[in-house]
């Protein structure tokens, strides 16, 4: 039976990963639909019992660290917004109020950066991380999922960071658009010239999203090769804009690996110094790092 | 009781209207939602009977000249596309089978353009009548909608065209994105700043949608003008990437009355020759030049 030294968390719109850990070690992991998104205030607690209650000793309390959108207005509490430039470091977090006494809850405060408008909650936990695996580092970290995030890091500290609607766009247009019927399956080939047209042209974006479904009815495109095509304009379009982030910076991409590998192979080609490494592992020690601070927080008031 | 010399019918994937036509003049109008998504083979000549039975004369074929998607493979019958270029006039048009012997339905082809790869069906009658209107008329028709197209025109031929999705991907992040909550409403400001954001720096346009999520978290930005500056960013993005089409050209632009204007101050700032014209008549002016046509083809043979 598995008794948590302390829990991991992450929290976000539409999931729920926790880790029970002793130390920086993985004891066990479980994992839910129950993101911030489904939940009313009140329904935070038991969807995080429902997944760790069995790791929690009777009569001891068990610290527990949160990142995401757990933290959010709309979320168990909120954790106000740190301003870039900042520490990259979380301080302080927020507690959460709890009714089963054997939890003490924290959630890590997202960023937010004024011009341009910008906020994260849940990446700010593994770039801290991601730093504390590597102290010193220098450079820009490279966030890719749902809502894909360029990280300016320098000397410890966030500098400035900005985000792209990639991943929501690529959701919204596979699932809900004109071309849904076209797109299934990958084909390298397809990424690879999807990358280059819109590295070539990215203002002609919304001009190839129709031409796949022209292709399809005219050509008979393939659907694996459209779908990738579709990501490698995407992510081309994203890169262009991004160029300020990445020209002259080594890059660090944090993300789930086969979304990292299509942004590495693009940033390959590019010649930018490129280096991808595991996301999760970059939450956890973040969350570890904002343990360590939270305890120094509770025994200097 | 109104009784039709022909009737003329625009049949999109999403909409169905019909007119009761004596030669040029409407003497009635009709609408439902019976687009041709929604459509079963079968279901069409039902759904066209459901409008306009009432305008048919016993023991008389009245002609119905239609045009749209209900020509596309999915639709009534498939009428094949011309290839560009091509005369902006229709012909031949493609008889649908009917089982009431009052019917005689004719449908209007679609147009293709090989490269880049591109197809459109509906505008090619909208352009047809348009030109039927403004004899000689050359330059290029914008035709504002859920798939905008950009037409260029010369000698009474459809020389070019392109297609964006704009309009769907304003439809889409309205009601399907983590936006749709901080969209409401139109404040013309707000789309001057996206216009003139998008044709600034267009490829930044993934970027510049997250920030209207921020720029409602942070700053409180009112869902009028983030509604309306996501249209002008989406809009500022199709003009920049169809400037070939409307550099150093006069523009005529044909669409829904609201989404025009949108257009053609766009247009005008960027000191393009633009005037709007009606859709609709467009519409009906080039069913019947449609119709004038499939009288000399059947004579003809």
């Amino acid at each position: 039976m598995t008794q948590a030294d302390w829990i991991a968390v992450d929290w976000g719109s539409s999931h729920l990963r926790v880790w029970a850990m002793q130390g920086s070690e993985v004891l066990a992991h479980a994992a839910s639909d129950q993101g911030m998104m489904r939940l009313a205030q009140a329904e935070f607690e038991p969807a995080l019992l429902a997944l760790c209650a069995d790791w929690l000793r009777p009569g001891r309390v068990t610290q527990v660290i949160a990142c995401g959108m757990v933290g959010s207005r709309q979320g168990w509490v909120e954790a106000p917004y740190r301003a870039t430039p900042c520490s990259a470091q979380a301080m302080p977090l927020a507690q959460a109020p709890t009714v089963d006494p054997r939890l003490e809850l924290w959630i890590v405060p997202g960023l937010k950066q004024a011009s341009p408008a910008d906020v994260m909650r849940g990446e700010e936990t593994q770039v801290a991380g991601f730093l504390a695996q590597h102290p010193g580092w220098d450079g820009v970290i490279c966030l890719p999922g749902t809502h894909s995030k360029w990280v300016h890091v320098s000397a410890g500290e966030v500098v400035s960071f900005q985000t792209f609607l990639t991943g929501e766009l690529f959701a919204l247009l596979c699932q809900h658009s004109i071309l849904r019927h076209s797109l299934s399956g990958w084909d390298e080939a397809g990424f690879t010239e999807g990358l280059e047209l819109s590295l070539d042209r990215p203002e002609r974006l919304t001009a190839r999203l129709f031409g796949l479904r022209a292709e399809a009815l005219l050509l008979d495109l393939a659907p694996a090769h459209a779908r990738a095509r579709l990501s490698g304009l995407l992510i081309g379009a994203e890169l262009a804009a991004a160029k300020p982030y990445w020209l002259g910076q080594r890059v660090a991409i944090l993300g789930e690996s086969g979304l990292a590998r299509s942004y590495a192979a693009a940033l390959d080609r590019l010649s930018v110094p490129v280096a991808a490494h595991d996301v999760t592992l970059a939450t956890l020690a973040g969350l570890a790092a904002a343990r360590t601070r939270m305890k120094d927080q509770t025994c200097a008031r």
